[in-house]
């Protein structure tokens, strides 16, 4: 469905700023809380819940970069939302109130901004985030949505990168590879298995895997370590098909990106069975050890451990992909 | 200054995006924490004091609708964190804490964005901001810079718009009319004394004046009440020259907006020479009191009541700058 329209009647354009606030609080519905929490004075006003460690995190998505007019309006709305919640997830966190900044073409079409809004608040009620303020601004570029997601941490600590040493088991949940068949825009954050891993002490160092495993498992990574990986268990997607070719499914796995998984490593003293084993008695979810941290060779490349023997995985490694990055 | 660059080994195309985020960090300097509340994990992480109000406001600036190549880039920078610190400080608020999200062209030039970063990293020190983390993207659109901004409310309470009743007296500070005669770009955000406000119990209601006082003051406004002011009061700023016509130097004053000074309304029975004397003992910036809220009369336009025998008033009040807005 395309974001313009060719109805001028029907277009943000037409209606006006304050009319189209009014029916975003509308579309809102139950997930715009009264103000002074929500929409309509010059800041939302809220309290937190005394001690907990506050997260904020924001991402956005911009029309031709993130979405085009084959995506369902509903699917991105969703998506704004959830690859934030991911974000918290990753730090143990659970999300709680959200603003939403947008940038339209005065040719938007309300019918699309409608749908865009039903998706965003069906996840937002599934995930119990409240969206308590925004802004509404004009462009002539690409129609575009930045949300800055506010959570807070459960446990009592978040999670970083930071933490993991040489010996500590990885872990992921779920599947990798294969994304771009709508799991990037049907996955699920972990937010429940994110607060539960933040409550276990064994747990170190966590992130989710948007970027690829091949980028954000250096990042978890302490100096001078690399990672070990059990290549035959990587979890890779049913549906990525390879007919038989082993090295192109973990390629898959290792880049192509917004799995929305978490990934984290935990004390190599502690016990596996043990933590294996509570898990499976609170979570569905599949959980792999895909491999452990050790101390770098001197020869190797930085970041993941490659296998002797195929060569298209040391062509991926020429990429920054194996490079630990800065953020995520 | 233009923000694309004919030099393209000069721009945020050319060094790619975890070298651009490398630069901002450095850019932002003491302004940008260390990790977890800095830049460089999944989420920032931080602490609030507990018991305050949190705040949380978000605002962009826009290519060619905020700014455009006449504009030097460090204004562009403090504008756009300045315009969220006037709406926590309108809460009687004290900024804390910006996320920020840029959507760039891949011909924005590392030279303009460094400036931009420049006069965003002044106003945080100045206004003890810090900024904790943020995204890049690539866009085909014009350059945009979204940012939210976290605070909280020293005095244990926000000020919000609602409050005020019938028989308030209503006081702006500092002047009105003239901003784009770079007053837009070089206003202060009146923080302190927004802060000062929230604790005083006799100030009921408050907003900042963004979109000019036709459009902000009727936001104050209880319903079943209009705004009678004083007339030959109102502060318009010097460099409004109108040659002797009275009107046309209120109608300055009424709708040029941009002018971050603080609106509000005081308990009508409150000493108000005790609280003008405490102010001025406070601070030096000037404050007037304009006018005070009234029973609006049945036949009347809502909002804000017009002096009679001023035609150019009555062609204004046609416009919606007269009536309440659903928001800021």
């Amino acid at each position: 469905m395309h974001a313009s329209e060719n109805r001028p009647d029907q277009t943000v354009g037409q209606i006006g700023e304050m009319a189209l606030i009014r029916r975003i609080a509308h579309w809102l519905g139950p997930t715009n809380p009264l103000e002074p929490e929500g929409i309509g004075d010059d800041c939302a006003v809220f309290q937190v819940e005394a001690g907990l460690p506050q997260l904020v995190t924001t991402d956005p998505v911009i029309a031709r970069y993130h979405f085009d007019a084959s995506v369902a309006p509903e699917w991105v709305g969703a998506k704004l939302l959830k690859r934030n919640i991911s974000d918290i997830a990753a730090m143990g966190g659970r999300p709680r109130r959200a603003v939403l900044s947008l940038a339209l073409p005065s040719a938007t079409a309300l019918d699309w901004l409608e749908r865009f809004f039903r998706g965003l608040r069906e996840s937002a009620e599934e995930y119990g985030v409240r969206v308590v303020g925004g802004d509404v601004a004009q462009t002539d570029g690409p129609a575009a949505a930045y949300l800055t997601l506010l959570g807070d941490a459960p446990a009592g600590r978040a999670l970083t990168r930071r933490g993991a040493r040489a010996g500590d088991p990885l872990f992921v949940t779920g599947e990798l590879g294969g994304s771009l068949a709508e799991h990037h825009y049907r996955f699920r954050p972990r937010v429940e298995e994110g607060v539960w891993l933040a409550g276990r002490p064994e747990v170190r160092a966590m992130i989710d895997v948007s970027d690829g495993l091949a980028k954000d498992l250096p990042a978890l990574l302490p100096s001078g370590c690399q990672a070990a990986l059990e290549w035959d268990a990587l979890p890779v997607r049913d549906s990525v098909t390879t007919a038989g070719d082993k090295a192109a499914g973990w390629c898959r796995a290792l880049t192509d990106g917004e799995d929305y998984e978490l990934l984290f490593a935990i004390d190599g003293r502690a016990s596996i069975d043990r933590f294996v084993r509570d898990w499976r008695a609170s979570f569905p979810c599949r959980l792999t050890r895909i491999g452990t941290i050790e101390t770098a060779s001197a020869s190797g490349p930085p970041g993941i451990r490659l296998p002797p023997g195929y060569p298209e995985l040391e062509k991926l490694a020429a990429y920054e992909h194996f490079r630990p990055g800065p953020d995520g």
